[in-house]
């Protein structure tokens, strides 16, 4: 429902006369991706995503991002590659708003990932990483570890507000996390957001990744574990050990992981449950009642993260079946 | 901003295991109309809008509406063709409500129509109504003439609190409407909604119309008087003859206008700007505080009304310097 940003014909027109993509054919605001306003755009040159960067992604962030995708889709990733205007550039303006225009990654997202979609996830995630190796930017987490306990601080009354009690449960979890979280693991470029929307298949194999806004320096397990809590729990809240063995196994059938990596999975899980609970408390609370975009409920991290601090050898079972 | 049914990957295979399409290649929701949920769907077999009805589409409506397309596609008029499943069927049911899968129909919207552009209106107007010519459904404009006094009768008091005063002028205007509305001109199947958002061009040349959920039968001059408060009006308020003429003129080059028809553009022109506004007035009290879409402003056609109440011999200017 994201389409914050009007873009006239006009305002088309002159963005677009300084590539060489040819005439506009076609031109519609599409309902993808929550933080901006995502166009699908047809051109005698092809078919290609216009994203106009909205106020929650940082201007700085974008050169990151972009020369992200540009590396990976150089690099035999599937993510859409930004397109250079004659001048080189890939970030530009319109409307007053940074923006850049991607070629268009066809493939459909799924709703409820099969175990088999769960193994080519974990597969693309992998490839993911390996096609990042090298790539000479850097951009710390802003949403990592470290950040958990001041994010924190300011959500107390909210989390208390949401479920009495709550504040002081999920006050030990970050200082738990804190003592627990794992030293000196293999670090690389993460996609920090790899949700079953963000990833696309092609007749059930795995066809790319989009929206890499989150992207970040961090623990590449960590990634791992965000996906674990993404795909691998059923609507009922109940996590499930086959979908998660068959996405770490999918994953190390393309890049192994250390004894290391595996037995840190249940706390990285832990720790990838608080901080999609944080950021959802956080809007939960700081979206207007009636807004365009409707605030995805943090309860149901909330029961994640119960699921992780009473059971985590769940995880440590889904991983230690992939070896 | 309109995608208010969401269909998952399931939902949309099991619809598309009907039809000849080839698996599904991408799926994305679109802001494309305001009444409807619109997808762009691209399948080994093609490209799709695949459109799910929503209530203020009366099912009862869409065998024509359906049918028109079709027809419209037959006879040269390019509008997206409706797809008919293995059965013969256009009207599927998805998620419990009607949809149909419709060819996509490249072209660009204008949002601020030159008087070329009015020129290249007017004419794709005309041979809209030559490809209609023949068409064997009948459907009663329940939006037409007739229609305007129950309307405003349930509407007095919101046009009060519009702008006080403005309830005795409106019903002199369904009055006056009503003594003087045309007889005898000739009739056909017309869009009734032929605005700038439901004209698609290529390179500034006419490539097609889409939303054709308020065609009927009705006066076929009076499609051309919609069209006129549509294209022909500057932001300022200010009707610009310079486009009428030049809607008008591209017209007549493919259709040409009776004297009477051409002599009762006015007339219907100001009956018209009636019909949107009051149907705005409704929604614009109908609609709930923060809701997704957001109405259109009844002023914008208040102001409208009043050009044509006091200068009807613009819009006769217009046509008149088109013969």
């Amino acid at each position: 429902m994201a389409v914050y940003t009007d873009i006239t014909d006009d305002e088309l027109a002159k963005l677009l006369a300084d590539f060489d993509l040819g005439a506009p054919l076609s031109f519609k605001g599409i309902a993808e991706g929550v933080e901006n306003s995502n166009f699908l755009l047809e051109t005698e040159g092809g078919r290609f995503i216009l994203t106009v960067y909205e106020k929650r992604v940082r201007a700085e962030d974008l050169p990151f991002f972009l020369g992200l995708m540009r590396w990976l889709s150089e690099h035999g990733f599937a993510s859409g590659l930004p397109m250079a205007d004659r001048g080189g550039e890939m970030l530009k303006t319109v409307r007053g708003k940074p923006c850049a225009i991607v070629s268009f990654l066809p493939g459909l997202s799924v709703r409820r990932p099969t175990v088999a979609h769960c193994r080519e996830a974990g597969k693309g995630l992998a490839a993911l990483h390996n096609a990042a190796d090298g790539f000479p930017m850097r951009r710390e987490n802003d949403l990592g570890q470290g950040a958990w306990a001041p994010m924190f601080e300011r959500l107390k009354d909210d989390a208390e507000r949401l479920k009495p009690g709550l504040a002081e449960v999920i006050a030990r979890d970050v200082a738990d996390l804190a003592d627990r979280w794992p030293q000196g693991l293999p670090e690389g470029v993460i996609h920090a957001d790899y949700f079953p929307d963000n990833v696309f298949f092609k007749e059930g194999v795995f066809a790319g990744a989009i929206d890499f806004y989150f992207a970040c320096n961090d623990i590449r397990a960590y990634d791992i574990a965000v996906a674990l809590n993404a795909w691998c729990f059923e609507a009922d809240g109940s996590f499930n050990i086959t979908a998660a063995r068959a996405l770490v196994a999918g994953y190390e059938a393309v890049r192994p992981l250390s004894e290391a990596e595996r037995a840190a999975l249940p706390v990285l899980a832990h720790g990838a449950a608080l901080r999609f609970f944080l950021t959802r408390l956080h809007d939960w609370h700081a979206t207007p009642a009636g807004a365009l975009v409707k605030p995805k409920d943090p309860l149901e991290y909330e029961r994640k993260l119960a699921v992780h601090r009473t059971s985590p050898d769940l995880v440590l079972f889904g991983a230690a079946a992939a070896e």
